[in-house]
Formats: C-alpha cells, sequence, structure tokens
C-alpha cells in the first residue's frame, strides 16, 4: 500500500498545532492552511510546517488531510475539498461530535475517503500560541469510518496518529455522541451552572463568603466552565439533544443521593463510598488516568 | 499579653500533620496527642512534635490546643479539654462546620476561650504520612469566635496561623455553613453524582465508551468524589440542610440553562461567555488561585 509522506493540517489552533509539532521531524512533508497569514508565518518560524497557505488548494497534494477548524465549519471544509482532491487522499477531522458529520460524509456527493476522529485532548485554551508536541501522549483518540473508507485507510491513518502517543478507540459515531455527552459535554454544562449558581446566588453575603473562601475543590469543578465559548456554544448546541439527556439522568440521580441522605445515612454512606472507590480504581489502573 | 509557648495538636492527621510541620522550627514547644501510640513515634522520629501521648491530659497544659479530630469527635473533644485546661488556654478546632460547634461552645458548662476554626485547605488523602508543611500556604483559614474569646485571643491565634502562610477570615458560623456549602460540600454532592451517574447510565455500552474516552475534564470534575468517605459523609450529613438547599438552588440553575440552550442559543451564548469570563477572572486576580 501507497505510504503516506505529505500531510497537511488545516486550521493551525491548540489541535491543528499540536498535531504538527508532535510529527514534526518524523519524515513527513507538513504543509498548514490558515485563515490569517500571520498564522501561517509563525508556523513556518517555528520550522512545524514546510510550506503553508490561507487557501485551501495547498492541502489537496496531500497523502493525508487533517480538518482542524472549528466544529461549524467542519462539514463545509470536507464538502470543499471532496471535488479537488485526488481520490486516494484520506480525510479525517477533529471536530468533538461525530454522527452529523459522518451522515452527511455518508450521502456526499463525491465521495472521499474520510474517516471522523476524535482525538480525547484539550485545554481551556485556544490558538497556535497554546499548541504543544505532547497534547495527545496517552490521550485516547476515537475513529469512526465512513462508508467510503476501507481497512488499510484506517490502519495508514492509525499509524500516524499513534506516531502522536495517542491510543485508537474505533467506535460508532452515534454512540460517540452519547458517550461524550456524558463525560465532556454535560460536565461542561455542570461547570458553567456550578460556578454561575454561586455567583448569581440570591444571598449576596453568602455567595460573596463563598467565593472568598473557595479552595481546590471548587477551582477544580469549575475549570471547564472557562472552555472557549464559541467552542463550548457549538457542542453544547450540536449535541444538545445527548446534554439535555444527560443533565436529566443526572438530575434524577442527584434526587435519589438527596433522598438517601436525608433519609437513610447508612446506605448514603455505602453509596458514597462505593462511588469513591470506583473512581479511585479508574484513574488508578491506567497509566495516563492518576491524579 | 501572655506569649504562645506551648501548642498541642489533638489529632494527627493530614490537617494536624499539616500544622506541626507547619510549625516546627518557629520557636514553640510542639505536643501531639494521637489515639494509636504507632501515630505518636512515627511523628516523634519525624521530629515534628517535642512530646507525644495517647492521652489527652498532655495537651491541658499548652497555651494553645489545636482540636483536629474527626468532626464527629470535635465537640467531645473540647468538652473534655474544657474542666481540664488552665483558664488561659485558647482552644480552636479545624472542622468543616462551625455552626453546631459555636452553638456548643456558647452553652458549655465550663467555659473555655474558644474560637472555632477552619482552614480552607486539604486533599483527597488522609492520614499524618499525607500532611505537608506548605498545605495552608495560601489558603484561607476562617475564624469564628466564640462569646468565652476575646480581641487578644484572636490576635494570638491569628500570628500563630500565620505563620503557616494562612490568611484569616472572620466570619459568623452560621453564614460560613452556608458558604461550604455551596464550595465545598454541594461540589462534593454534585462529583459523587457525576461519577455515580456515569458508572450506573441505563446503556452500559453507552456507559463503558463514556469512561474509556473520559479525559482531564472528567477527571477533574470527579476528583472530589474520592474525599476520604468518612469525612465527606459527617460533612454531607451535619451541613445536610444547606447542602440541600444548595443542590436545589444548582437545579434550579440547570433547569435555567438547558431553557437557554433549547429555546434561545444567543442567550445560551452570552451566558455562558459571561460564566467563562467570571471564572477566569476569579483566579487570575489572586496569587493562589491561578490555575
Amino acid at each position: 500500500m501507497a505510504e503516506i509522506k505529505t500531510i497537511a493540517v488545516i486550521g493551525l489552533g491548540l489541535i491543528g498545532g499540536s498535531i504538527l509539532k508532535g510529527l514534526k521531524d518524523k519524515g513527513f512533508e507538513l504543509l498548514g492552511i490558515a485563515r490569517r497569514k500571520e498564522t501561517i508565518d509563525q508556523a513556518l518560524a517555528e520550522n512545524i510546517i514546510n510550506k503553508g497557505s490561507t487557501g485551501i488548494e495547498l492541502a489537496c497534494k496531500a497523502d493525508l488531510i487533517f480538518v482542524c477548524t472549528p466544529i461549524n465549519k467542519t462539514i463545509e471544509t470536507i464538502n470543499l475539498l471532496s471535488s479537488k482532491v485526488k481520490p486516494e487522499t484520506i480525510i479525517t477531522d477533529v471536530a468533538s461530535l461525530k454522527g452529523e458529520i459522518l451522515d452527511f460524509i455518508n450521502t456526499i456527493q463525491s465521495p472521499v475517503r474520510f474517516i471522523g476522529g476524535h482525538p480525547m485532548a484539550g485545554t481551556e485554551n485556544k490558538g497556535l500560541d497554546t499548541s504543544s508536541e505532547n497534547l495527545f501522549e496517552e490521550a485516547k483518540w476515537v475513529l469512526t469510518p465512513s462508508k467510503w473508507s476501507n481497512q488499510e485507510d484506517l490502519i495508514k491513518l492509525s499509524s500516524v496518529i499513534e506516531k502522536l502517543g495517542a491510543k485508537i478507540v474505533i467506535t460508532d459515531p452515534i454512540q460517540h455522541d452519547k458517550a461524550v455527552a456524558l463525560i465532556s459535554h454535560m460536565p461542561l454544562f455542570l461547570s458553567q451552572s456550578l460556578f454561575g449558581m454561586v455567583k448569581a446566588y440570591p444571598d449576596k453575603d453568602i455567595s460573596e463568603l463563598a467565593l472568598t473562601l473557595a479552595s481546590s475543590g471548587f477551582r477544580d469543578m469549575t475549570r471547564l466552565a472557562t472552555t472557549n465559548p464559541e467552542l463550548s456554544k457549538d457542542m453544547l448546541i450540536q449535541n444538545k439533544e445527548n446534554v439535555v439527556a444527560a443533565v436529566k439522568e443526572l438530575k434524577k440521580y442527584l434526587d435519589e443521593l438527596e433522598k438517601e441522605l436525608i433519609e437513610n445515612e447508612e446506605n448514603f454512606e455505602k453509596t458514597i463510598e462505593k462511588t469513591a472507590s470506583q473512581r479511585k480504581k479508574m484513574y488508578s489502573s491506567e497509566g495516563k488516568n492518576v491524579l
């Protein structure tokens, strides 16, 4: 099978930049596409791309294209590429939702060898400046094949991603979107609500004292609330149904735990002991998942 | 006014141990009281106490006593001390709830010069091994005077606590308990619920995939859930009313934010932008409160 020699990254933000930094000096020709010329100049100056352009055409000669635009531009960008790339070019993306994109790709007019992607890594920050060659080290990287991609494409793409230190998880796009609602989107919604609620607490003296006394626990629980709002909004709106379902499930759990707290202290203690030990176990058995 | 020369710490766990480690070599005679003789031996071997005992009597000759027992033993311990200490001895505690303790002290039979205390620092861990001389560095330390303590006592105690690097916040015990419900106890309850809910999610495939994909956001949001369950249970049960009120307020906020998400995307975006920026501001203007 033909080797991947040239890789293009469209969108040089936190994720795109980190992909390029991670693939530097690994033997690929790296191409960068960004909206702003200054970003291209910066990437060239940092030596993380061999060539750069503000036009998408440069990407079309690559063997593999990572679409790392904001999620609301992903479909548009893939569609643009679809009529221009070589037939053997593999296209992937990094959007945090996969259902809608795969639906679109599976019914696209000019078929492309697309495999959906979602690296489970990120920070509250955005932009090339905040990117890092280690961002994906030990992180999970979801792949959701489309009907146009084949096993060979999947193997080629996986081998590039593994060079970034990530671990591949292949799954169905619909399942993926439900799962990330549970562990990313709803927690973000929750973190926002926790901070917003304390800030807007009806008794202003208590609200102020609370924020004065807040320590590491509150800091950890509200860190997600600072996620780039433009990105947050897109994720939460596009995954609305799954987020609402997850919030509903959470409220049910809150009600049950509250009932135990009020009515049965013994069971309450057992429940929180069990959860504490399950949570500890989860993050101690895996390499990365240590506090 | 008479200087504080001898300080006793009752209970050599994370907090008591950290107080002793922080006060070491600061010119005080340090006494340690623990239930188990091995703990005393360890503290003597680590040179963090000058004398130790498994009996409370040793503490009674101190000028200042820190009661660092588990919260459900705090009142009992102060009561025991009340008939035995010198009349000028100052007693303080580190229990994370202040209302009930101050109620008790203010009506106690043998009045003691008690000032309630609550250092806003801690980790998920417990025990002398996990204690650290830096635990209170830059942390807030709440003091709630009782009717038996005077300004002079407050100044003496504050000066000792400031040697640990902590910042004093003087407040009313009832207000304190409501405020910590908002920023400590309810977030703990929430963190427990978030992990418990994903683990118990009705669709087992989704639950498993979600836990496989979980990354830093979920890790941060569920870290509090691992707080020592014995301690968690005591705090949540003893502050039950305030926790339930805070959970109610949170559910109200979740409902409102959900309504915006569903009905008014523009307002939703504004709300999460505002919250993100308020949260960022809070943790950038203060020394310690930086991510």
